[in-house]
Formats: structure tokens, sequence, C-alpha cells
């Protein structure tokens, strides 16, 4: 794979931010991976671990004379990491950035932003349960969607640039409107967050069922709504707060919902409840055949293969 | 391993009783398993594959001569099957089944058993969200619970005999009383299953994000769900409609918990969510602990390891 950009600078060296770093250095995609994160242990950890070549004490410092900076820290920081870098970043540069939310992230950073740089937002939809820079691989992105986000001033050039980026770490690249996207991750993504954190919630403080026996016992729904619910809280915090109105519309419509199957279980309908499990089935097929997943039983975990 | 059984019967022949006649032939834990299903593409199946050595147009002649017969069948056809069998069965035969809800089995089947026969309820707490004779494999059971809800007046040797069977499949077995089964799984799979089915439902009727897109851009969160989502309908509908009761309780529970959840987001409350969220990680932990599910990243499907 050819150099993409010649010096990328990671701003916040979590999960998402080393995992690029080690997919940029396999793939040879940047010269030079810089790296700024606030706490010293951190920024010693990417070093040591290698998806970073330089380290940082500021991120004013880290972005300095890189042609691509990407802003890898909570969806809350942005604005402000965005107010501190503004004024050193190289003309031509492009900024960008990996935060769940688009809209959010649209405000609060592009005004910090100078008329020189282009500002092109991003979503990888990738990621796991563990958070911090010893989680990171290079294949996290593979097959997996990015969602770019350009406004529509946006250089062509520099969204086609950025694309190659993504695509070279193994991504499907989409493009969409800032709103739009947030409106899909709400349905895809948020509302099921927040949904899988309730129900491990209710479990937790259930007086007739042992946290052990929860535990213990835990079947496949719940295990996965744990592993759901066990995310990096500061980002799903901000994620909440900052796609508000399209994450409680879809709760208001869940209600409903919920309470239609509900009042089924109540009244003893059948049919009802057959009905609508076996149209979810449909779903889960296009999941599949889409590519998104596997179809092997559990999935695919080794040991419970025959 | 040693013979435990010299007969086993295997009525309904699912993913569950497949899996039970793929484990007990290769562990060689009875000397001939008999299998019946009420179509006779799946009694031709179940040969083909070799998981039942015998099959039977009907459940009487199924279970003739058996010291072991499994009710595998939806919880909502147990009582039907049980009056068929009843008068066919072996004196000093177990009788047992796999339903997901024990109260509701023990109502159903007890009364059309004779007295000569040991009647042991058990729940294997293992499946996959396929279905079907095709569906099984034998280490479906390895390393997962199977809870036996024997009646007060249970003869001890007979449940020592049907646990030293599931032990010998590879299963951990406990024992408790019906009622607290029936409590313990509508948290820790019945109401999951709900609230996946719910949330998949959702997406499936949303107008300004189209169904295409949430197959295409299925996330974690999401995925997991569908695939929860995609378990038989038949025996998701009779758990609901058999275990009503306890499920009605957690969902309760779950609406209110919800709504606090909810309330946080609309009121931009970000220190109660970041509380929330970081005491569901605690749960997460214990499950990966006591063994029931792997820390790897997402699930340890082998495609995104490093």
């Amino acid at each position: 794979m050819s150099r993409i950009y010649e010096r990328v600078a990671l701003i916040g060296l979590g999960l998402i931010a080393s995992s690029m770093g080690h997919a940029i250095r396999r793939h040879g995609l940047a010269g030079h991976v810089a790296g700024h994160a606030k706490t010293a242990a951190t920024r010693e950890a990417a070093l040591e671990i290698g998806f970073c070549q330089s380290v940082h004490a500021s991120a004013a410092e880290a972005v300095k004379g890189a042609d691509l900076v990407v802003l890898a820290v909570p969806v809350g920081a942005m604005g402000a990491v965005a107010a501190e870098i503004g004024p050193h970043l190289k003309p031509g540069a492009t900024v960008t950035d990996v935060g769940s939310v688009k809209q959010a992230v649209v405000e609060a950073v592009g005004p910090h932003l100078p008329a020189h740089v282009h500002f092109v937002p991003g979503h990888p939809m990738a990621g796991t349960e563990h958070s911090g820079p010893h989680a990171g691989f290079a294949t996290l992105f593979e097959n997996r969607w990015t969602i770019l986000t350009p406004l529509e001033a946006a250089d062509p050039a520099a969204v086609a640039r950025l694309k190659a980026l993504w695509e070279g770490m193994g991504a499907k690249v989409a493009a969409m409107d800032p709103a739009h996207h947030d409106s899909v991750v709400a349905v895809v993504s948020h509302a099921p967050h927040l949904i899988a954190y309730t129900m491990v919630g209710v479990a937790d403080h259930l007086a007739q069922v042992s946290n052990s026996e929860v535990i213990e016992y835990s079947a496949a729904g719940f295990r996965d709504f744990t592993r759901i619910a066990a995310s990096d809280p500061t980002m799903w915090r901000d994620v909440f707060l900052t796609n508000r109105e399209a994450v409680l519309d879809i709760l208001g419509r869940f209600h409903e919902e919920l309470f239609v199957l509900q009042r089924a279980i109540r009244m003893g309908d059948g049919p009802a409840l057959f009905d609508y499990f076996t149209r979810t089935r449909a779903i889960r097929r296009g999941i599949i055949e889409a590519g998104q997943d596997t179809a092997a039983p559990d999935f695919g975990r080794g040991k419970v293969q025959p």
C-alpha cells in the first residue's frame, strides 16, 4: 500500500486511535505517526507498544506539521481540543475525528478551525468493549464501515484522500449527511447500548435473584448485554448527551413497542407474539447476507464448535 | 465414559435434542438413542445425521422400554405429549424435559405421569439462534449450566443419575426450586430476549432510517440484538406465555429504569449517566471471571484478532 499522508497526528490514544496507529504502520499508510494523550503513562504506552513513532505532551505540539489530524477524544472533549490545536494546524492539512456523533462534533469543532484546513468528520463503526492504548489492534476496522460526513463546502480531493486512508486500513467507506448519520447510529448503536445498560442495571438490584446467580447463570441474551454494557462510560455518556434528540426519539418508540409486546404477554396473545418474533428473524438474515456477522452458532466462538 | 442409561428416548428433535443425541453417542452415555418428531422429514434427518439410532412415528412408540425420556418439544406442547406417553412409560423410568420454563412444565406434565416413573424437570441453559435437527452439535452443553428442578418427593438416585448424564455431556449441573428457576431465567434470559426482539422490531418500521441502512450499518449493539431476536419463534412464544408473571415483573422494572436513564439524557445529567455505566461494567467483569464468556474483543470472532 502506498503512503497517503506524510505525517498523521492522533489526538487521544484509546482503542480507536491505537488501532489506527497499528493499521497505518502495518500498511505503510503514513510516513510518521505522532500522538498525544493527556496522561504520561498513556503516551509512554503508545511508544512502547509502537503504534506511535513520537508522542507529545500537548496536542498543539503533536499537530505541528501534520497533514492529517485525527481527533480521537470523547465527543464532549472535542471542542476544547479543537480550540487548542486550531492556531497550530498546517495550511492544507485535513482534520478529522472518530466520534460516534457527528452533528455535535461539527458544531463543537468547526468554529475553531482556520479556513486553510479541510474538516472532514468521520465515524469508524467498529469497536470492542475494551478501552485504552492497550486495547487497539490493526484489524479492528477490516470489513467494517467508516462513515464520513463532509460538509457541503468540503474539498473533494481532501475527502478522497481520507477515504483512501480508511480503505487502506481495510474499512468500507460511505458518506452521508451528519444529521442522517446521527439518526442511523441512534437505531443501530446508541439506543441498543442504552437498553443493554438498563437491563444490566435492572439485574443489579433485584431482590429475589442474587447478583451471583445473575452472573453464574448468565445465558446468551444477558451475557451479550453485559458485554455491550461494559463499554467505556465516558464515551457513552458523551454519546447520549450529544445525540440526545435522536436517541430519545428511538427510546420513545421502543417503550411503545415494548408495551405492545408486554400487553400480548399479559393477554396471552400467542399469535401476536409468534408473528412478531417471525418478522424479526428476517432482519437477522439480512445482516448475515450483508456480511456484518457470521451465522456460526454462538458467534463462532471456537469452543462450541462440533 | 460409562453408559448411564440403556435406552434414551428423545421426544422432539430440534436443536437441544439433536445436540443431546450427538453428545450421548460421542461419550457412550446410552446403549440406544430413540427419537420421535412429528414430521417424517425431521425423523429421516435424525437417522441420516446419526444422532438417533431409531426413530418412531409416534411418541408413545418411541418411549417404549426407555429408561430415560426427554421431552424436548416447545413448552406449550409438553402437556399433550405427556398425556400421550403416560400409559406407555416403563416402570422405574425417568422423565425429564428441556423447557426454558419450569413451573408451567411441572403443572402441565406432572398430572399425566404414572406414579411408577420419576419426573425430574430440567433446563439446559445453552442454545444458539438456530433451530431444527441440523442445528445440533455435541459440544453445545460443555461448560454451560443445566438446572434441574426436582420436586420434593423426587428419588435422589434418579436425580443423581440424570445429573451424571448431563455432566457426561460436559454440563455443570445445579438444582433449584422451579419457581426460583423461573425468576432467574426471567432476568438472565427471557426479559433480555424480549427486549432484543423489541429493539429489532422498532428498527423494522422506522421512516427516517431505511431497513437496508439498519442492516448495512448494523454495529455491535444492534447486531447482537438481531442474533438474539432470530431465535425460534414458537419456543419463545411459549416461554413468554408460560413465564408470564416473572417476565412482566422484570419488564415493569425495566421500564422504570429506562425512564430514569431517559430523564438523565433529557436533563443533560452527565454524572448520573457516567455512574450508571460504570456500575454495569462491574457485572461484566464478574461474568468473565465466572467463565461464562471470553474477554477477547468482539467475542473472539476470528477475523478481528490482530
